[in-house]
């Protein structure tokens, strides 16, 4: 998997693509040693890093600074190393991701305005908590209510899950799935729809094989309940759709592929994999009738450079040989949130049609 | 100012008042020196630290630690600096205080839990952004809405502002305004209201000087027709409020005292002072009778320790001698978000009567 972004990324580079440039400055006048880190491999490859480490320099004024070339379109994540402290930037503003609060970089992508926000109208992104009822603990959700919501009238809902070190926060704040959605409402192309976004990992401990296992009972006994008493949704499964982007696509198929009576709407994001085709999604796979007839639409998406795309793409290919239909997307695009920002804007306007 | 605040430091010292410890902790092996440097004078003194900055000192693992005492019940900021390196602490989540991203540490009030995050009915957070018509920039706003907004009905709506150098995020994150709100509404005693927290300095550029002149404008002419369009809002001036903390005092004063024609009910938390009778506040102070006649409550309150108290005590001696009503409340506390959370949880319950 790494190969192939490896391979990407010197293939751009020997094809002179338009490359980005970013500048890294922070003030220690006492330091020995300042380095900026990338978050995980890909981001390192995506922010056109080899190295693990980058070394700032120092300049007369105490500041230190280092620039890096190469840095692909999107949202990268990074921290800075003083002295052997682990330290957020303070010229980032903060983001919940790697499992803590830390520093993140957006590259724009030439051309695209799609993602920014813009002179439309826009829903309203909220904050909520709702009480675990086996813990008794506060869970944080993130809910987007379409423009006009506040006007009346009942909507589908879409519950979009983040992936593995993230938070509620996740599609919002780094994904701008409130933005990508206010724009295309512009446009007229979606169902105008609830979104729901839960924490994924906090009502398991932030254990991450539990939080796939556990999110199912989670998502179906408490957030629905949850979110049909606090706003005015359609009901039934036509108008429920569940998606996630990596560990939260196997958060969508888990709940979703099994329950064609709660969800006629799933979609994986560079998530889900096959792994024991009769046991795997409480066994569905065994039903490809029931699959078929149950679901509108099974929705599978992937970068090209992206770390999981051995995985998603052997689910695809077993969905096929089993006679499951599904839709497929791939962009250009690591593990990271362009590609998920890519995603979203392909699949919410096929979501809750007739 | 400073010096009634010292004064009850060394007293509450003398007496052995229960005291509380914070102990803070970095990893940074390779640094030579690190401090805790709590932000501002009032906030270093409710800390109990009489210093600027607090040495840490390096265990045999490269941890640093300290241990403070005497921090008073509240919230207060601080960063970390390593060598020279201004950071905030990976242990804290970052807030945004004094312009930038940074610390804070929160220490318990004993016995107080009225702003806990409580198995109550809780209201709605949303993060909004309305365009501001000059620059055509987004600028930010908190609203929340009161438990079973979304069930239907009209509210009535209190506009409330932060201090100078945090955000529309100050009242709900370090505030918990919204958790004080759900508590009282569950022993029923305000009227349900809608309250919206706009960024009050971003649209000036963050000047403060500008903040405070321009802000009555950018209320009236744009943020209050958004907030009617956007929500179910009462009309009239009996349905509006407008308070604020510190310069957010000065920014609800501003419009408020002038305008009882659309604000009948309005509020100065540790802000306000007078200077020109006969010009402040667009020359309002020269009609008693008027103010009388079109406010509701005028409603004034700080803190024992506040470092404005002096300011705001002239003026609430000045509207005396004339003879405007106003209502005054005082509470234990520095210039420091305990303080306000005790105003906002004496002061919406008075408002919106008959």
């Amino acid at each position: 998997m790494a190969t192939a972004a490896l391979l990407w990324v010197l293939l751009s580079a020997l094809q002179e693509a338009p490359t980005h440039t970013v500048t890294f400055r922070l003030k220690a006048p006492e330091a020995k040693v300042v380095e900026v880190v990338p978050w995980g491999v890909q981001y390192r490859m995506a922010n056109g890093l080899a190295d693990r480490r980058v070394l700032m320099v120092k300049g007369a004024d105490g500041t230190w600074t280092v620039t890096v070339s190469g840095a692909q379109p999107g949202f990268h994540y990074y921290f800075l190393n003083v002295d052997g402290a682990e330290m957020s930037d303070p010229a980032s503003p903060p983001y919940f991701g790697w499992g803590q609060w830390t520093s993140g970089v957006e590259i724009p992508e030439p051309g695209a305005d799609w993602y920014d926000e813009k002179d439309v109208p826009h829903g309203h992104v909220r904050h909520l908590t709702l009480r675990e009822k086996t813990t008794g603990k506060p869970q944080r959700l993130v809910v987007y209510t379409p423009p006009g919501y506040d006007r009346g009238g009942r909507y589908p809902v879409l519950y979009l899950q983040h992936g593995r070190g993230e938070s509620e926060l996740g599609w919002t704040v780094q994904g701008r799935a409130n933005l990508i959605l206010d724009n295309l409402s512009a446009e007229k192309k979606p169902r105008p729809m609830i979104v729901v976004m839960a924490n994924g990992q906090t009502f398991a401990d932030n254990d991450p094989g539990r939080a796939v296992a556990e999110f199912p009972a989670f998502l179906i006994q408490q957030v629905i309940p949850f979110v049909e008493r606090e706003f005015r949704t359609l009901s039934g499964p036509k108008n429920r759709a569940v998606a996630g982007l990596s560990m939260g696509g196997w958060q969508a198929l888990e709940p979703g592929l099994p329950r064609p009576d709660l969800f006629a709407w799933v979609g994986a994001m560079s998530g889900g994999s096959l792994g024991n085709p009769e046991r795997d999604y409480s066994g569905a796979l065994r039903d490809p009738q029931r699959l078929n007839r149950g679901l509108r639409l099974l929705y599978l998406s992937q970068g090209r450079q992206d770390s999981t795309r051995d995985r998603a793409t052997q689910l695809r290919e077993h969905l096929a040989k089993i006679g499951v239909k599904s839709v497929y997307f791939e962009c250009e695009g690591f593990h990271e949130w362009q590609t998920w920002r890519k995603a979203l804007r392909d699949f919410a306007p096929r979501l809750f049609r007739e």
